[in-house]
């Protein structure tokens, strides 16, 4: 069913590294030509993509995404499948062998996306629109430009996984399609493993990996297509991740709600109860008092240090843009906050508040926890700890809501709901095809390449690194104020052109060449 | 257009008295006659008033459910119109006027009922359904019955307003059907004032009283209609209620949603802001913290005290029913409690949890927080106190959104949205005319009746004994367990029928026999 890719001329690498780079154009400079060229193209075939709903759980419209990427890939000569585990989103994988290569580069995106509530997108999440700037920065819709017409680099594309993370495989595909017009091959072998339930804990994921053991031991070195680059807009290259966790905790008061004038001031209220168990969590400067929460942190190595003091310090930038005065840990930078797990409230629900308010003691009252981890953390002894932590509140935990004979034996009840999840993840810095990624990367995005340690948010990284052995980075496209996650997620088009600049820096990159760069 | 009643029959008033009731029947024994005769029916009147929706908000079903009950009354010989203040719901006003009648008893019932989230509701909250008993019970559905089918008393009717507050206007129009059909005459002059806002705040009730003062002004004491029956399921005839208002707090973190992951351990979590704040406000016993919050009740008179001794104990039933083992205020009895002021968080929201759970750090957190109110305390000093409280945390009040600059000005940001409301209210227990409706409750209720000095919940009580001066008593037949305000609201067919028991009794007791009863 595949085809392999159409080898129609061989470049000799050394033709485009940067101090050959002359009479002849770099691939960089041929996909950017390209990209110049085919805007609106690469704009239209990226709004089909981010037109197909993509959350984990709804696996007909998963299934509709695998298979179009599936089909685009084998259009471009790669050798694609769906790979299959039962009742799971399909991994979709490609292969592209190239003659003569001796390295091979296994590239990571996931495209499923968060779920979503309509009702706060200004526009429907699977209604691509295109904005002059980001909404909320007073930006206007405009309709998508026609071929040749021009495109302003800060226009933004509104739609779930518009940052994340289907923006890798929108500037993927013009690269690919840009070399095959242009004759030009990598220099590396290339395996494409996209996965379709990152944002549902990539539970499956593990038994991806392990099932193909055979066809991904070749693979030298992984990159992460994923995440959003620096708060300043400059690009980024990360060692390591965080890794990620969460429980969700629902407290009791009475079976039913109760009317707030008949029972108010006898009956328990839920609301009330959660918020003193959950202050009790954290103290005014985000500090967690959960015991031991940080007794396992792995403390940093030398070179990271290094790395972290030379940081660009973009916070007092930060906080303006995002209306903060006061932030969590006493005005330590969110480099080093980053580099400790956290505890964060990310969501709250009892009964309604505003148009819908009723005068009610509400039932239950539920808080969402997200956990985040750092090298050394175990996620479930995290959630241990934080179980720990709520008994000594003096509840007693459940896994189901509670029937009247166990409401009428304890106190106070706390339903507990423990997410996956899975640990952080590092890769060392002085390894030689790290250091050709590096260089690669360099290419495309200059100077202001800012090299981090550990990104503060979640990829399932130590199954590359520690189950599959290999090292792994992170080389991020997305803009930072994307809305990821959120209602009015967007990609900035120039961040969508730093991807096709990367991405044909990296397919090209020197197959060695020692030493630093 | 409407009009007059018909005296077919004049009736003398010693003829029921229960002394006299032998050979003839009592205006009770009639009532109840045809109610077992078309139980069918009156279920299906009750219905059809039920499906009408009657959210205050919804002017169109609000109006449509007024003109539905002025058309009922009319057609039932009440001289009955709809007052009207542009832009509220109208007053349902009907008189009655009796020959030879010397009082005039002003009936209150409001048709109006609770916002409803519709998707938390077995059925819809305007399709009344039928069922064996309570749902959480383990009833199952059934079809309303047709005419001389039997009726189980268990039956619950679903539907909002079931229980508040149409189920006085469903027992209601039956009772002045039997007697008209009957030939029976009151032996008071009614009039019917029935409200269409009182669950959105009976924001335009005194407009109306003082408005209509003129029509209004030789009520010698007004019989609300409203709330549920004691617990235990006796019958109850209060004196009082509590007052309400509320507030609505918000909190702020950054100006959008973050990236759980990003920016978790440095930007503040609006969820963990508002936990700490709403723990500050209320002990572990349920004693609310707010400076000032008990210094302006009232002490109970020695009258009152003693009709508190002679309560019913009923607390450990319900706290079996109800599933609670831990009550507030440390073991307190419910009476007790409820004559007290009270604060009680009836929403929290911050962005989602369960299935529709994100990975990020909500830009707010929102507590709905409902203030329950005794004889002494005035809504806005209330409210005020509660704002210092929030001032004393750290907090720059705000009224709308703030903006950037604000939030660069301030570390910690709430917005208070102050609800309206109105102060408790109570009426003398030893007034003559009081001491007449006390003894015709007697003969509907029997020996089981309970007196009790104050309500736990709300009615705009106060614009009737302070405002226009007059005694005023609340008479419920509801079930207490009716989910009022929630959803799944209902109504016991038993307590539809002590409706028509106690509105036959009330209608024709007799003008005056003085003395105690």
């Amino acid at each position: 069913m595949a085809r392999r890719w159409l080898v129609v001329t061989a470049i000799c690498t050394a033709a485009f590294s940067p101090s050959a780079a002359g009479a002849r154009q770099s691939p960089v400079d041929i996909a950017r030509a390209y990209r110049e060229a085919h805007g609106a193209e690469i704009l239209d075939e990226f709004r089909s993509l981010l037109a197909m709903p993509n959350v984990a759980s709804d696996s007909v419209g998963i299934n509709e995404n695998a298979a179009y990427i599936r089909d685009a890939l084998i259009e471009l000569g790669v050798d694609a499948e769906l790979l299959r585990i039962p009742g799971a989103p399909p991994i979709v994988y490609g292969e592209l062998a190239v003659p003569g290569a001796t390295r091979t580069l296994g590239i990571y995106v996931h495209y499923d996306g968060q779920p979503v509530d309509s009702s706060r997108w200004s526009n429907g999440p699977w209604t691509p629109t295109l904005y002059t700037r980001a909404i909320d920065d007073g930006g206007t819709q405009l309709a998508f430009p026609k071929a040749g017409e021009r495109i302003d680099p800060e226009w933004r594309i509104y739609a779930r996984s518009a940052g994340d993370d289907k923006a890798p495989i929108g500037a993927l595909l013009p690269v690919l399609r840009a070399f095959r017009e242009a004759g030009i091959s990598p220099t590396s072998n290339i395996k494409f493993f996209f996965e379709g339930e990152e944002e549902a804990g990539s539970r499956r994921l593990r038994q991806y990996l392990e099932g193909n053991r055979a066809r991904l031991d070749d693979i030298d070195i992984w990159l992460f297509f994923d995440g959003p680059v620096h708060q300043s807009r400059r690009p980024l290259l990360t060692f390591g991740v965080r890794g990620v966790t969460g429980i969700e905790v629902t407290v009791y008061g009475s079976m039913r709600p109760l009317h707030s004038g008949h029972y108010g001031n006898w009956a328990p209220v839920p609301g009330q109860m959660l918020a003193a168990l959950l202050a009790t969590m954290k103290d005014e400067d985000g500090n967690v008092l959960v015991e031991g929460f940080y007794d396992t942190v792995e403390p940093l190595g030398e070179l990271e240090r290094a790395v972290l003091r030379e940081l660009p310090d973009y916070d007092e930038e930060l906080k303006r843009e995002l209306g903060l005065l006061r932030t969590e840990g006493g005005g330590a930078s969110l480099a080093e906050r980053l580099l400790l797990p956290s505890l964060t409230v990310r969501g709250l629900a009892s009964a309604n508040v505003g148009a819908l308010v009723r005068n009610i003691i509400p039932a239950t009252a539920t808080a969402a926890l997200g956990i985040r981890l750092v090298k050394g953390n175990d996620p479930e002894q995290m959630k241990d700890l934080v179980e720990a932590h709520i008994r000594r509140q003096g509840y007693h935990i459940v896994r189901e809501d509670p029937d009247r004979e166990t409401r009428l034996r304890y106190p106070k009840i706390a339903k507990v709901t423990r997410s996956g999840g899975y640990p952080a993840a590092r890769t060392a810095m002085d390894v030689p095809i790290v250091q050709q990624v590096i260089r690669a990367t360099r290419r495309a995005a200059g100077e202001d390449l800012v090299l981090f340690p550990a990104l503060g948010g979640s990829l399932p990284l130590y199954l590359f690194t520690d189950v599959m052995g290999k090292p792994a980075l992170i080389l991020p496209i997305a803009n930072h104020d994307d809305n990821q996650h959120a209602a009015d997620e967007n990609l900035r088009v120039a961040n969508l052109w730093y991807g096709i600049d990367l991405y044909a820096a990296l397919l090209t990159m020197p197959p060695d060449s020692g030493g630093g760069g």
